[in-house]
């Protein structure tokens, strides 16, 4: 064996496939008893699809589409014709376009404060986010803070609390500005990471996101095992015994596909350096439920509207038409983030619907409130995830530790979105990061040979 | 079998000694060697003993002292007759007392400081720091936020920045303002956390801290299976099967008493509630490095020092008298701490030690450079504490997780001193969190019967 990969996320299958195509032998370990972490889709109704993880692609996630062609996987676009709804202070509002009318003086503040944000993350180098000129500073502060400061009106700060937690499924306290600027960056702009067409909820899978797993895992064949949760990891300078499941595998070398919390919790001996310790005590996931109802139609649409609604009321601030493309059915999904989501976990399943329900109903009239089926999904209960959407860097995090986020440890190397450097966070980043670390064990396996991926 | 204690720390031993004493059957499981967690002492020289970590006691802690004197273990005050030294912008400056003349400006804005930090700490109810009037906001800065908001001179910025280095080994931007409240609170205010006579630093264990583990683990005997680290806990509402070392055991209830990335690591099945698991992904351990260095005399004495330093400048900020109750030799311990301790964790021994004693010497002289015996520990290293003093709560995590840190789940319990209301971070602490988790097991398991610990 060449190379042990732990996780059958995207991260850990796109090292799998390159390191097959450069000719090693490769086994790839799951903790889980099905492939694509993150990406995980549901049949809800017969021939219709809905993700319960990642569920979208935008452009220049370039990596993502060009796989997606060539698995001959079907693309369509988020629905988005008619009016988007505002719920604000009570008050419904319709309006065209990206932006509502707030208000001249809120959209002012608004637009300005995208625009520092936008100009302040072209500042950070997405390799090196501790190397920024002002990275000391951004980082002993919240995204919070920062916020505070800069944000002249109430709506102004709303919208950007709101951009954080349906960004990083975190809220603004939790993470620092200088994190929030380089995700920003790293995503292409604040308006890249929240918009629909020409943003980051483009498209849509005809059949589920985790297709998109499921058919490198079919080139893959028996170098997947299922069912294999790593526990531990010997190392030395000539490789590396991978203890899952009830088996051990030796291999020359080791990649770590999985989300930093839990790479964490794998027993290494010897043990990794502090620095590496301390990172993964420092990167916690966020919080999110995605909440779906499914009527007979999309009945929204007949009203003009396309579904997607932003609200300050909660557990729902977030709603989109989830529909398959031929709207042969209508559904919603609704995000609970951040604090909703935590608040929205510990109450029963029931509660949870109804209170999802509530704002449905709030959002699109009385005929929201009665689907013919209601699911819902709280990632932080996947005892293999731990929270969705992905890790954030608390103030201090990135700045203090950092440099330790992609070095290997001798025969150990490492995967997972998180240590992406463009689209950080996404399906885009967790390719980028297989390919990259692919990239590292052959340059260690074989030195002497140049290695293009 | 009654209870299985996770970890032969203050916490555990002090939980297995009060359940033994009401009747139960209990049995220590510890990962290491030997017993004393982050209590570790060392004979540095023969009959003269030290403590790589935690090596002080205080008023307030009260269950700490009263142990003491029942075990028969003997202390003495730390070294404090004669001047300190203050090192600041390139200037060595004594001084007599508590604070150095730094200008009166400086003097009232750190005087200032204090007073408002004590206050507001007032306001923290310990057993639910999130039910603070102002915990939101409070828990959405940094401490570093605070400090640059409140304070109006650079050295009453520097003074707080290194009480926090100081009490955290963290930097003020790496936790809530919430948590440096709460933290201020649990010890009794800034000055008793911070002093030596009258406070936290003022008297020594002769022969060294780990001796209170090492007398209650006497006691305990057989009870105590060292070299068992535990893997993995199943439980239901009968009890739990703990895997420590090769073995499993049965018992009606678990005590986890290790620090809370630690018990993150655990696997648990069932797996605990999300908010149990998002809360130690959020609880990082700070980062400290104890420096010592062994002279034939303690020969700043002579010179009218007490030993005592503080210093802007590193990578040792503070440093102590260490030497034995009889002066016999001379020990100074410096501290390296929060940043500094990362960055000196990451270079050669060698290395490491050149700087700990140019510090030395640029406070004590030339002779300082030159001890007959130096040593130091990095508790980052230390694969089953990974780092001191203990856990920081980073921004929002108080507020959001905090509810989940005692909250037993099903017949599994939390100790530790991340756990305890009173003096967190210290011995009394982990003293108290073991009381108050042997007294949650004997209502579980005995409920009818009245207990008091």
């Amino acid at each position: 064996m060449d190379v042990v990969i732990i996780g059958a996320g995207m991260a850990g299958l796109t090292a799998a496939r390159e390191l097959t195509r450069a000719g090693k032998q490769v086994l790839v370990l799951e903790a889980r008893d099905r492939v694509g972490g993150r990406l995980f889709s549901h049949e809800i109704a017969p021939g219709i699809w809905i993700d319960l993880g990642g569920q979208w692609l935008g452009p220049t996630q370039e990596r993502a589409y060009a796989l997606a062609q060539e698995l001959g996987i079907e693309l369509f676009p988020t629905y988005q014709e008619g009016a988007s709804l505002l719920y604000q202070s009570g008050t419904l509002r319709r309006y065209q376009g990206v932006v509502p009318n707030v208000g001249l003086l809120a959209l002012l503040d608004f637009g300005r404060g995208i625009a520092r944000l936008d100009q302040m993350a072209q500042a950070v180098p997405l390799e090196a986010p501790w190397n920024a000129p002002h990275a000391a500073q951004w980082d002993a502060i919240t995204f919070a803070t920062w916020i505070e400061r800069t944000m002249r009106t109430a709506i102004g700060r709303w919208g950007l609390t709101l951009f954080a937690e349906a960004v990083f499924a975190a809220e603004p306290y939790e993470f620092s500005l200088l994190h929030a600027l380089f995700y920003i960056r790293s995503g292409g702009g604040v308006e890249r990471l929240s918009g629909m067409r020409g943003g980051a909820q483009q498209d849509r899978f005809r059949f589920g996101a985790q297709s998109l797993a499921q058919r490198l895992a079919a080139e893959l064949g028996e170098r997947i095992r299922l069912n294999s949760p790593v526990s531990r990891i010997q190392h030395d300078s000539a490789g590396v015994v991978v203890y899952g499941g009830e088996q051990a595998y030796r291999a020359r070398a080791a990649i770590v596909a999985i989300p930093p919390t839990l790479a964490g919790r794998i027993h290494y001996d010897p043990p990794l350096p502090p620095a590496r310790d301390q990172l993964t005590q420092r990167l916690p996931n966020g919080s999110v439920i995605k909440c779906f109802a499914l009527y007979p139609t999309p009945f929204w649409r007949e009203a003009g509207l396309n579904g997607f609604v932003t609200s300050d009321t909660g557990p729902v601030h977030l709603v989109f038409d989830n529909s398959p493309p031929d709207g042969s059915v209508g559904i919603l999904l609704g995000f609970m983030e951040g604090a909703a989501a935590r608040q929205m976990s510990r109450v029963s399943p029931e509660e949870r619907r109804q209170a999802a329900l509530t704002c449905f109903a709030r959002y699109f009239g009385e005929r929201a409130a009665k689907p013919d089926l209601y699911l819902d999904h709280d990632w932080s209960t996947e005892v293999w995830t731990r929270g969705c959407y992905g890790a954030h860097f608390p103030p201090g995090t990135w700045t203090q530790f950092g440099h330790a986020l992609r070095t290997p440890v001798g025969r150990i190397f490492w995967a997972g979105t998180e240590t992406a450097t463009r689209w950080m966070g996404y399906i885009e980043g967790a390719i980028e990061s297989g390919i990259r670390a692919a990239q590292e064990v052959l340059e260690t396996l074989d030195p002497s040979h140049p290695h293009r991926l």
